[in-house]
């Protein structure tokens, strides 16, 4: 068995969403103290409060999660951008301002966004969640290059067609929509949650520590 | 001489600012109708407005400007990560949402979005305006795949090094600061505005009718 | 009209394949003289004659074809690669080689590669194929790195789904195999030759002149 | 103690150059049987043999290296050129045509090519080394869409700045151009030939089955 994490102290935001539960399963399955969060980071001050009460964290799983609304560029609407980019890019800015000075005191420490491949490849009905991801990825390459002067490392994934609550729920697995779009995936299944974990547990992991503000697509083909 | 844009009514966006003086400028010498707004565009309304006042148009340049603070991740602030959404992402999608139903319906159009290579590459102490940008060309991408459906264009320039009023003023130019990024910088020189505004105009001409949801680097070897 | 390439020395290879023609044709009326190569590059010598017949060459157009094989990987000969490789690698090194020293010594000069999309997303049946492309691909990023120290630009072009007798000829547009990946084309057509020389001019033009080995992909949203 | 490969029989090729020392000695450690040739596969008929005698093979570890000379594109000789093809891009195709048939009866298997981020971004002075390295990268994308559908697995690495045998023997790390590199590199350092190698098993293990035609650079801030 791996036992990568021993003593880690993992925080996991959106811990009920998206990838949160395979991640904190396999963190906990490999040694770490995993704080599973669930709050609502989009109130003031809930990231501050969450990581002055957490204190000491040596893996920041920055995932979070936003269900989007299928429409087409000209009808998805302001409020509906404001919302994504207040899930998605607020609060990890927040959590990269709160969490980055102590990793840098430390000269140690991992943070890991969970991102999406629809940021890569333009997807068709999600403008609004495709910028909300890229604005995430285009600050992880930033926020990258600079953290690696002080020895902490940011990196993340970019998925699509992981099975997870907020997205694939069973009822739309159920849809011929969702049968349609796995005909199209070269791979032709959705990856299970432990499956994409495994490679954010990678890059949250020492095994990753010449990795530097890179992306890492995982998406069945979706992308290469 | 060109003729390229004979007839067509174009908006140019900030058009003091960044861009928007040489496209302005070349595409009224190749004919074009030109509306150079100079309006502040974050106020409610007001890309409604303009686009309302204008009527019929050809072509919009998705011309948004903020000069940026020069700050670490840890440093930058959530304010002025909102005041780079709002200058930059939120008035495209206003623009977007405004302009592509007469596009759609006329099933001919052209936007050009005017974004920067520091979202394709990380540029240290620059986040919140990277991720900004990184929301610009993740739109376009997914914008540009659904508006080819109704025979509209919607692409995007990733620039960086471009000589313009916004970010390359003749006071830094000045600065041991530029003339240090100028030497690291493959060509080591700026571009002109007019040389980059070529690009911007490509993308708004017939020429280009077969590039869709494209993000073209123009950045003298910073991106290869 | 424009009138780009007055008195400009244009060679462009492989004349009578793939781009050559609406490339050479789109060259005579900007003004270009142009030396339409037909020529087999793959015989010993064959280039080095070539550069020294022509002489003083202000643009070189590399475009270099080779219609390929529909074969699995594990299908697909050795011999069918190194031809590809023969075709599309190999001249197009001699070329750089032998052009390359009186653009230096002159401060001057274009190198465009009519490259493919085919070696940014993978495409199933064509292996070589593929690998020859992005061979050339990878080798202007490096080329255009170096030569960009002395004035010179070299820059590829990446496209996919262009009309030209070598890859699209009018029996191939007839089967259902070609209107069934029109299907899957965003765009749902393909370019005309005429439409995709327009970038190909564009970064033989003096109007590219910041551009740096880049790769600017063509291809109706094939990739994005 | 990881274990993920006990019982896996795993082919390593020019075992004894580029990652084939750290990549051979993590897998046994993880239980592999490991096949580390270091015969030399560019003549004819070796890889056949190879394959052959081997047998079964789980997993191919396509590690092909060859030392490369520092020379301008203007300079860089064709039989350089042919030489790095026939070390790096010819041996690749004739494993994949080896290997793949048994793989694709068995549907399961798994191929690593250790490839280069000098193909993912220019690298002045390499140019053909870059165009051979760019060949395998674009090869490993088709192959892998093709070879998902029989349910084996084909990605790739693109690493720079690993300690090797091969890149980085002690005599070049204490010259002075190499401590220039490292300056300009983010992360400052050499990756360690195990860092690296952990990425090449990753792509090996049944953790990754989801990825599909992949190239994940690893390169310490080189490429973001």
């Amino acid at each position: 068995m791996k036992d990568r994490f021993t003593g880690r102290r993992v925080l996991v935001t959106d811990a009920a969403e998206f990838m949160g539960p395979a991640v904190s399963e396999m963190m906990r399955e490999e040694g770490a103290e995993v704080f599973a969060d669930t709050s609502d980071l989009t109130k003031v001050g809930a990231v501050e409060a969450l990581v002055k009460e957490v204190g000491h964290i040596d893996v920041l799983i920055a995932n979070l999660a936003a269900p989007y609304t299928i429409a087409g560029a000209h009808e998805a609407t302001e409020p509906d951008l404001a919302h994504m980019l207040d899930r998605l890019m607020f609060p990890l800015q927040r959590l990269v301002r709160a969490v980055l000075p102590q990793m840098i005191e430390r000269r140690a420490g991992k943070i890991v966004v969970v991102g999406s491949a629809l940021a890569l490849r333009g997807a068709a009905m999600r403008a609004n969640y495709a910028a909300a991801r890229g604005a995430q990825l285009a600050y992880v390459k930033t926020v990258g290059l600079e953290a690696i002067q002080h020895n902490v490392h940011v990196n993340a994934t970019a998925q699509a067609y992981v099975e997870n609550p907020t997205y694939y729920p069973p009822a739309y697995q159920a849809t011929d929509d969702f049968k349609q779009r796995m005909k199209q995936l070269p791979i032709g299944r959705l990856s299970t949650g432990r499956e994409a974990a495994s490679l954010v547990l990678y890059l949250a992991s020492e095994d990753s520590n010449f990795i530097v503000g890179q992306v890492f697509p995982y998406a069945g083909g979706f992308v290469t």
